[in-house]
């Protein structure tokens, strides 16, 4: 297997892509080619002590960055370590491709480039969804649809169940619905007709979840719109943030409570990493034609591994093609309506 | 003023809505009258020293659950407490209703009952979003409308910038529509024009607000479909929840931590009541022609009392009015379209 990485995407590049590459390197056989400036990743590379049979450089002069508007960015920026990276997956140089950068340009660059699955309308960001003290859930969409169909919302619990079986080795997984509440009858339009769908698939659909059920991981699978999805993500994030941040506030408020603190700081350092996305290896494009996951664009070494590591049952599990054969099954639940 | 009180809705009624009746008239000179079954309620009532001229009582003999489907409910149970409260205010017999009860008759009461404001196309439920550390938010839709149009968003702007200054005294307030980024290119094709919507009103809009926004208070009045509102408030809740849980298990883990825990114990539980709705006076119907306001089912008598309190402004500085005096402005951004 031949992983591409994305070089020059993310704020920490190329340094921490390059570092994770060559640690990610000491555990596995696969063979590692690092897209971008030649010299700036050579000049990291120089740093460590890494097989050159093992870790390839492929040169690319340009850069996407995250002011770029993504889909002018894939047309123009030929030359960007994105564009060159998702070419050498179109063209069989590589087998898998990881990237920190522009998320939308990722996306835009994995249809156009890459292309749909054919039978998939709209391919999906799946992000992972930290579950406290228990193992995370996997939510489709991340936010690369804002509007969707019914018949998407069945494509997102499809792919995000076989990604969520055949990635992160979760047997069955359970796949809700977000809804503003648990009866069949509830919701929009929308998501009335992608409850039917989803109800009459082969995927161990559980129904409707409401928002407060999200963080007890009472679904494996998440499935909501681009919008809900974002706002599900954004909106744990930053309250997650604002609670420790006031926790730790009234906690180093008076003597008694400071000794308390210092004695609680290691359970906030859990808790925190605990919502650490970087160890479960990063959100896959599920629908297009090629094995493409996103990366945070704060990564750092640790997460560009875990990425790797992750990235392997990916390919090797042929998710690509199992999505590509659950087509078929989507278009007889349509057809059936 | 005459304030109605659903003496029957609720996990804990009647008894403490009767006791929140009675401490809040002891603060007020207005008269309260309980709605509901008479012999309860006196029961309840006879533990208390009262002012018989202040506190009343109005006989119904029926009650709405939260098992009876809204609609019908509203129009068969017309014996119900709730039913009989709002025909109260529509007769005149009363100013400001309260209840404790399903949120969806209450919702479709108001609306068949009082009736919408003339000119306001979809009345929206505002719920206080409480911002840690700091004075909450109001969130507008909490749920009442799942689907919207662009004016729903700008009509919910404008009412809940109306309520949050006279009723939550805050001058000139903050207004962010609720987007997937804060560029005003943003979002699905509603938001977008919900955004050139609110744009050109007089409120104070600030534009797009990102979920990881919201619970740092960045907008005092935060604008969204019911859907996504619904999806925000449950999650809050959902993931405070667990997030403390998930402390104190940790908290409590060892013996170093335990000392830590018990000196700590009094900074969870001041975090817990920055998360109590109850202080805030409950989620007002903004729309209708009347001041109608839900509290939670789980309601003890303090978050009665905070209700009465709040609901005193909302009537006597017109609350009602100036929002059907909106109206024109509205239709005058609809019509410069």
């Amino acid at each position: 297997m031949k992983i591409i990485l994305d070089g020059m995407g993310g704020d920490n590049a190329p340094s921490e892509i390059v570092k994770g590459a060559v640690e990610a390197a000491r555990h596995i056989e696969h063979q590692i080619i690092l897209v971008g400036d030649e010299e700036r990743i050579r000049t990291e590379l120089s740093g460590y002590t890494y097989d050159p049979e093992q870790i390839g450089i492929r040169h690319a002069p340009d850069v996407i960055t995250n002011d770029d508007a993504p889909v002018k960015a894939v047309r123009t920026k030929t030359e960007s370590s994105m564009v060159v990276g998702l070419n050498m997956i179109k063209n069989g140089e590589g087998d898998l491709f990881i990237s920190a950068g522009n998320t939308g340009a990722l996306m835009a660059g994995g249809l156009f480039i890459l292309g749909r699955i054919q039978g998939i309308d709209r391919p999906a960001l799946a992000s992972i969804y930290p579950i406290l003290g228990h193992i995370p859930s996997l939510l489709v969409d991340a936010g690369a649809n804002a509007e969707c169909k019914p018949v998407n919302l069945l494509e997102f619990g499809t792919m995000g169940s076989i990604y969520m079986e055949k990635v992160l080795d979760r047997k069955n997984p359970s796949v809700g619905l977000v809804n503003i509440g648990s009866e069949e009858t509830k919701g929009t339009t929308v998501i009335k007709a992608a409850y039917e769908l989803l109800d009459k698939s082969d995927i161990n659909f559980i129904g409707n979840i409401e928002a407060r059920d999200v963080p007890k991981g009472k679904a494996e699978v998440i499935v909501c719109d681009g919008f809900v999805g974002n706002v599900i993500l954004k909106l744990t994030e930053g309250l997650a943030w604002n609670i420790l941040k006031l926790l730790k506030a009234k906690f180093t408020a008076g003597i008694k409570s400071k000794l308390g603190a210092l004695l609680l700081k290691d359970k906030f350092g859990e808790l925190k990493s605990e919502f650490d996305y970087s160890e479960y290896g990063g959100a896959p494009i599920l629908g297009i034609k090629g094995a493409v996951v996103k990366i945070h664009g704060s990564s750092n070494a640790n997460a560009v591994m875990n990425a790797i590591f992750k990235g392997i049952p990916y390919v090797e599990n042929k998710v690509v093609q199992i999505i590509q054969n659950s087509v078929e099954e989507i278009e007889e639940i349509l057809i059936s309506e």
